[in-house]
């Protein structure tokens, strides 16, 4: 038996980084295990929009989620510069979700009907943002939906864990959870480790440990294309967002340009058609960007459940075994707000009722994306 | 004045390490200067087809030129690599033009009428090449137009080159050429150096000397944009070539897919309108590469002249100045007989005329490619 | 169920490559499947040397092994460039064993001893070799001990035997294999498949599979550190070893210079300790090498087993299941054999008895190297 | 004739980007002209540290001057982000420069008299950095010493210049300046352009324009060797800094390593012999660095003068020619003051007396650093 944890967390993204820092800071024994580096898979793909609104369709129970969990950033954003050194690029602008007819400005009517968003017309954001496709009517304008660097801020948790005591396991693929007594030997290709619980925050490849421990749940890639481009000379200060296609303007001069959907598809490379794709939509919401410079190209797999919504809480059938998984597309905002809830599990605190039924394991209640 | 050499070459591309080598072969004293690193510019973002027949327009002088340096090749392979021990990459198969319509099997006519060319219609060719698309009527097969690693050939020469006797002075920008008595003195940046004889090779970034040096030659640069992916799976024997855009299967397992012509563009980075356009046009002769899996992209300036034509030959009004630049589409098929040609203007051995009238520097006849 | 194949093989490295060309060559129906990239783990960290003469010292079993797999490489370069178009850039010049002093020529003693191998002196190698450093006292030189280029002649594998119908599923773990009738299903992340073998050919990674099908077996890493550098005007024709240090000249103009044995580490990053270590062994060899410039740097795991001699049969108990993996620091060299002796399992050929055993799992004479 | 500008500044680096957003600011037509991309010569290899205190021999003059340039960047910092975008990761902590032994304390003296200066006593230091090597005795602490991220400093001043009007032609090299009447005609390889005044900052490449304009001023590179590894696990607050060598941590979870002094060496490659040396340095003041995983490597050409002073004035006998080059070790520290002052003098404003005389182009006292 090589060594002894309280807890272990399987994964080293976003999400199993959150939840170490949390619990580290509360002093509890814990390690992070990984395949590979650290926040070196799904994490280092997405874009970092902390995109509540997009979530705005459930008033009830995921919006508050997603909004409580995107105020944390700004507390943490102090906490992990101090702490770690590591600076996670939150970066004001805001979203517009651009409407270019009448009837996509319709579909935007619930979401401007939130004290927090605001419909701009056309002429109104062309005085701050010329370089947008003068074919838009007008945008939906959500200013508390800023984005992070996402690498940052699990390479912040991550660090700040370690600082608080955590021990990280890097390339250190977990492939047996095994029973012992009240506790569990995790089965590695670096040897055997002993632990009191285990969470199981391995995203879109979380579905070995769901059939290992006997459990139906399955997480289903959808794999997301992306490319950047050197912004040169104009100005962009929003994220602009168009049918499934996004432009996010990094502090580092560059453009984020994504992503495709392509369900099912394990692959972390892109494809050239995803690229092709990405390119052609963007230069509808952007037209100057067909002219701008390739920085560099990626893609990564978006860990999809069966209703969109995560898988946070306790097996079924085992309180040593946890799991937080299936974040799709919103694991960066989500972190903060997972970390805070493994964290309550863990040490027993009250969790609101509403979300650990929501997000729980064994829910049946079918409400697809 | 810190070194003395009888011949210097201002570039280091292909053109120039082609030069160096053939001289320093005859035991003539010579150094190379670029600017950065060989074969760093140009040359390496060429395709390093040898197309030989694309220029058989021109049966009188032109393409028995092109013909002669693409048969130098089989030689050079071999003496390049017992020499520095560099393999050029020497690939057969040749070239498919593609023809998806009728008028386009006519252009294909003259081509077709040449011996080394021939007719094959969709269906023999979907023999060997399944994965070609099915809207292809038939190609010009030109067997002998196979391709090369461009840098590997380069940096083959320069070694070569080396291996001779000859000096290789990377990061050593010239920028001034002055004449001294009999000879020159060469100023760059890391010193003076007095010389007998300058040959410019110096590619799309010839224009200040054609300038200091009182001649009118204009070369102007044609970007070019290419992309790479990994050959999955499928089975592509031989370059595809349809209305400019090409598939190169190089045999590291990557098809090179090339390249856009922007006029007048000095910039050596690709933009993702340039991207998306040989995404699309590659998809037009191969269905499946849309699905293939990005390896890398880059761009290039082909040095043009008036007529398309190289300037290989004599400053009209000084023996001690030469210039072999403008190479255009074809730098990588033309540097053997480029390289040789000014050897043998160098050692005053004789040239054939025809060439010689052609490829002067202040030739006037414009014939515009 | 998705699919069914007879055989399937778990992993796309070099190994399991190799065994599925072979297999595909005879008709038989066999998927490769691998976690991610083919050939993007240890084979890619290789340096390619087919030093078979290193095993010399066993000249009843291993070293006779070695020699049939490093003359297989010939036949190979050829098919595989006529079938898939890939080059494996085979490059002679063998190795040079250096000797710096008595002590060290006269450890070299046996291996000259061997018909294949001459000892040459200081003065002779520098002939030839003008660069090598000037302590040394000669050399034992094997010509025969070339190098390929790793990644290639696995690629080249890979595409072989798709060209031959085998299926390949990148990014696609294998979690666990379950018996079932008189197959296996194979739980991997994009599902289940039927099959009636299972090939075994994880590199290091293959330790989960031991341990889930009842087994003792385990193979160590030993993590191996490299850079290369670009070859700047000396020329270098020969590999250079000493110490575990070597430096192989690829035949694109760079130098590879490896590789450090780090054990037990799992890491698949350099650390910079381990750089500075080979940059400090590398220039007693070849002391020019430190003014050369860095072109890349990269590590790797070598799979070792207790005997250092790789595991290649079948499972003591279950003749469903087959291994090949352990091939430590020998596993391009060994490629080709490993695949023809699998090839022959299979096909219940015969297989050279003394290999069956020196190989077989449930081997017991502890020969540590 | 292509275009008209007021003011023509030749070098797109961190210097030439400053003036062109000070002077773009002042609503001056401005335009900027760079042999390639924005930032990517000696900038984009700087550590970025404002290590005004370094040059604290010089009380009188340049201390003061590189103080106030220190002080701009906090003002900077808002500006720019407000305006383009950009954070120039302006990180906290300062340096330790270290003593390991009583003489290296006193050499430490006179920096220790300075009010923002303190000395520290290993015992002390460790309690925040325990990572810090045992054998240091104690280190000077400098506060106000911040780094800054280079590149990100250099776009942003670059993007804030075209927001203010500015126009920036990359891949533009010039190769001629001849005055014209009352103004000059910039020769470059995408045409002629007429200005009234040229600003030459072209840090290490400026001779040729000395020369050009009749000058004897010349710059030397002094190149210097830098690498990047992931910080992981331990904590570092400050620049650690002993022997022309440093370690800054990066606020994005890396430390920098640097940086040999190579005169004359115009290379702009790192070779392995400067890498091993730095990792070597490193490690003596930090041991734990050498088990740290390397990110990357780089090299870059400090401009050094004769006195190791900029040069910032006007042409000795012509008011149209400004220079701003040769900022040594200092570019990325002087560049807000350097920007400033250019400005002051394009405007014909008031500049310090002292500054100007320190700095003048045709200055003879020789102070040699
Ligand atoms: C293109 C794209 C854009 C996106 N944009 C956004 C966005 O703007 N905003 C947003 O909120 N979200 C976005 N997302 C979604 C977000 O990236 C994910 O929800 C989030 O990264 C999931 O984090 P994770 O930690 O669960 O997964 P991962 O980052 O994939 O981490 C899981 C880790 O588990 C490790 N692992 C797996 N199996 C094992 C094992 N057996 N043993 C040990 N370790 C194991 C892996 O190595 C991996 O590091 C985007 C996603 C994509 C693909
Ligand atoms: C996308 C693309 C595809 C192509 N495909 C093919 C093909 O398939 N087949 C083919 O035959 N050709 C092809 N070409 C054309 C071919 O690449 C060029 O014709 C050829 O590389 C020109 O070589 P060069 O040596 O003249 O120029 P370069 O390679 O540009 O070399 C010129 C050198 O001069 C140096 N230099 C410039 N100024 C100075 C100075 N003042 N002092 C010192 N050094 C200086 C530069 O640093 C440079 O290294 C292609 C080109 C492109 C862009
Ligand atoms: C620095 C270095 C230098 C070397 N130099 C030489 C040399 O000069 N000559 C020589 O002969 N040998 C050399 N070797 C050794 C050689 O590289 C190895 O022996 C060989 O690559 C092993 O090949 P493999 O296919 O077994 O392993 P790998 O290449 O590691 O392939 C195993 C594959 O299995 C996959 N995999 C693992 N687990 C699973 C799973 N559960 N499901 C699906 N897929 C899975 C992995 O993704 C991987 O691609 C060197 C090694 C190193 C590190
Ligand atoms: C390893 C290293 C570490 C350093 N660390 C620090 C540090 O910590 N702090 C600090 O203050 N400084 C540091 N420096 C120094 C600092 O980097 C330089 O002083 C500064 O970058 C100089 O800036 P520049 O704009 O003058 O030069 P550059 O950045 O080199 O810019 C000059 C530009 O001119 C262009 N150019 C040249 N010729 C022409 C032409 N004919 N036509 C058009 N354009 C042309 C070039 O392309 C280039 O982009 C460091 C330097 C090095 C190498």
């Amino acid at each position: 038996m090589e060594k002894f944890y309280d807890v272990a967390v399987i994964g080293g993204g976003i999400i199993g980084s959150a939840i170490a820092y949390y619990l580290a800071k509360e002093k509890i024994s814990i390690a992070v295990f990984d395949s590979g580096q650290i926040s070196g898979k799904t994490t280092s793909a997405a874009a970092g929009m902390l995109g509540a609104h997009s979530e705005c369709d459930d008033l009830e129970v995921f919006y508050p989620f997603a909004r409580r969990s995107q105020q944390s950033y700004s507390i943490l954003e102090q906490e992990l510069k101090e702490l770690t050194g590591i600076d996670i690029r939150r970066t004001p602008g805001g979203i517009y979700k651009l409407a270019f007819n009448e009837t996509e400005k319709q579909e935007l009517g619930p979401l401007c009907g939130l004290t927090t968003v605001e419909w701009q017309d056309s002429r109104y954001i062309r005085q701050t943002e010329s370089a947008i496709s003068n074919d838009i009517i007008g945008a939906a304008y959500i200013e508390d939906d800023v984005h992070v660097l996402p690498q940052a801020v699990s390479r912040g948790f991550s660090q700040g864990a370690q600082m608080y005591g955590a021990a990280v396991h890097e390339y250190t693929h977990v492939y047996d959870i095994q029973k012992n007594g009240i506790g569990y030997i995790l089965k590695t290709q670096a040897g055997e480790f002993a632990v009191q619980q285990v969470i199981i925050a391995s995203g879109v490849w979380s579905n070995s440990f769901f059939q290992q421990l006997g459990l139906e749940n399955r997480i289903v890639p959808v794999k997301g294309e992306c490319l950047s481009v050197w912004k040169d000379g104009i100005s962009l200060q929003h994220t602009l967002f168009h049918e499934h296609c996004y432009i996010v303007p990094r502090n580092d001069g560059t453009l984020v340009i994504g992503a495709t959907m392509v369900e099912n598809d394990w692959s972390e490379q892109p494809t050239i058609g995803g690229i092709e794709q990405m390119i052609s939509k963007a230069k509808t919401m952007l037209p100057s960007v067909g002219g701008m410079k390739v920085a560099s190209f990626w893609a990564g797999l978006r860990p999809q459940t069966f209703d969109g919504r995560p898988f946070i809480g306790f097996h079924p059938e085992d309180n040593g075994i946890l799991f937080a998984a299936g974040h799709f597309r919103n694991g960066i905002l989500l972190a903060p707000a997972t970390g805070q809830m493994m964290r309550d599990f863990v040490l027993q605190r009250e969790v609101d009722e509403k979300w650990v039924e929501a997000f729980k394991i064994d829910r049946k209640n079918y409400c697809l994306v």
